[in-house]
């Protein structure tokens, strides 16, 4: 395996993004990781925590080609806006988490990095900034023009992805169309084949009503939109199932034969996920050009700081992307 | 422990609630149990099962005051209004199925039974004989006069209750009133008190939306109508914690401190409950004056008279009715 580089980006400097990057310097990585943040903050947080940490400056023209020593952290420096405080939002700290996405996400447009794994970043105080932003998915769907992505969390033995997302639940119903399952499908199968490595995946899909409708029942959509859509992407020879009952398609006899779960909204699929990975699940950005992974936790303003966090997510984060890039066809 | 009656309705004649009955019987209960039932159609399947049950029978006026003895089962025998293949649905026994429904609701009312544990109906098949049928919950609400009764699913460490149940997913957010949310939030502590023994119960609630609406990014019900109507029960000493985001309540930090969550639908609550809880979960019909328990499974037509089914679900089922009859105050 030749070692490539990979970018990290700690997210909302005043919450725990700083912190798991420091962590992530007292172990081996296979791997070179650029932290795409500011020196400052990392020393700074680093004296908060106690922690001794060896920052090695990088920069474009002057990447690194094997993994930074025990105890050190390459760092590409991008300036605060303003001083941080752990645990205090500041809005004037915006633009700055987004440059740190810019950079990381050009990075992997330019070959300089193979993927990205992100911290958590905090979508209020960016917004309040002034700055419209809705998520680090749709920021990198942007700036990769990329119309259509897909959203995919992954913890061991299960990968969900959403045909919709942070949606209030009163508007998902209309946005489940054909053409969106379609589209959505269709980025889940290539990259589960193309980014995983899966040859022929195997999909489940859930219905949009309980029951998944009953047979018309429960209302309409199974019928009208997901069956249709579903069996033209069959006709193709995609392995999809469904839709089923999202309460029972969870269960082992559905699970032990499949490779990704399709739910059509978020608190479909995503608490059974979070409960069975609880601290080791991932967040993988699908049809995207570039490999981008996240932890699956938030911000923890009140942890910053602290020492007393779990870098489990982080790690199952990394690995996910660095299978990624090796399988990526 | 003194014994009390229970009634077991099989439900859907062509499923595997005959079975479930039958498996029952080769299992010493602490109570006895009534199946209500169809005695032609316990022996037919017995026989294509290759089971040997002793089958009792009893009626209003001659009930057993001591468990069945093993290798047998009390019946109180009804009717079918026609011959049963398993696994083949037939529209003339529907009204069957709701008579021993009748029977079993109505004798509790009356104290004949301490309870009653059903197994599967299917609902479409009493739809198509023209008798409009919404699910065992509504009709024993019926049968008893109430005006509201609470779904609630339950396995070993967590009890899921839901604001709506089967509703199509574009109707639950015009559904989550205040009054339903208070009404349903009222009859779970009532019961978590007065069924389970739980004498200061801890709930916990989850949002409508993704992420609980995100401070008002993903949806205004948490901050109209949720967040007011669980201030307003806390006043009267309700320890309600919510609206939490449901993909990270369901973790164990916060499930440690709770005896139930309270989820606004089905999909949201019972995907988690059923992968947790596979094979050993109970729905209980909260509200009820009347103790109503019943596996958490379908009819299985397909699995009718083969002998394969899995009695776990049932068990949890009788416990569970065991449980609140002897904890009722």
């Amino acid at each position: 395996m030749k070692p490539q580089r990979f970018a990290v980006t700690p997210g909302e400097p005043a919450g725990i993004g700083p912190d798991l990057c420091l962590l992530l310097a007292s172990q081996p990585q296979p791997h070179p990781l650029i932290a795409i943040t500011s020196r400052d903050l990392l020393l700074e947080r680093a004296a908060q925590l106690g922690v001794a940490v060896d920052l090695l400056d990088v920069a474009p023209g002057n990447w690194p080609d094997v993994p930074a020593p025990a105890d050190s952290l390459y760092v590409w420096d991008t300036p605060l806006h303003a001083k941080v405080v752990a645990g205090q939002l500041d809005t004037a700290n915006a633009a700055f988490v987004l440059q740190t996405l810019t950079r990381a996400g050009q990075g992997c447009l330019d070959g300089d990095f193979a993927g990205m794994i992100t911290a958590p970043v905090h979508k209020g105080v960016i917004n309040e900034s002034g700055i419209a932003f809705s998520g680090h998915t749709e920021f990198l769907a942007e700036l990769t023009h990329t119309t259509q992505v897909v959203m995919m969390l992954a913890t061991r033995g299960l990968r969900v992805a959403l045909v919709t997302t942070h949606l209030p639940l009163r508007e998902v119903a209309d946005a489940i169309t054909a053409e969106r399952l379609e589209r959505v499908t269709r980025i889940l199968h290539a990259d589960l084949r193309q980014k995983f490595g899966i040859a022929q995946p195997r999909i489940l899909v859930c219905g949009l009503n309980p029951h998944a409708g009953e047979g018309g029942h429960l209302g309409h959509e199974e019928i009208d939109i997901i069956e249709p859509t579903l069996e033209r992407l069959r006709q193709e020879g995609m392995d999809l199932r469904g839709p089923l009952p999202a309460d029972t398609l969870f269960t082992p006899k559905y699970l032990e034969h499949c490779d990704a779960v399709l739910a059509m909204y978020h608190d479909q699929g995503l608490p059974v996920l979070k409960y069975k990975g609880f601290g080791a699940a991932v967040n993988v950005t699908l049809g995207l050009p570039i490999i981008r992974t996240s932890v699956d936790h938030g911000t923890a303003l009140d942890l910053a700081g602290s020492g007393k966090i779990d870098t489990g997510s982080l790690h199952v984060a990394l690995e996910t992307a660095y299978q990624m890039a090796e399988t990526r066809i």
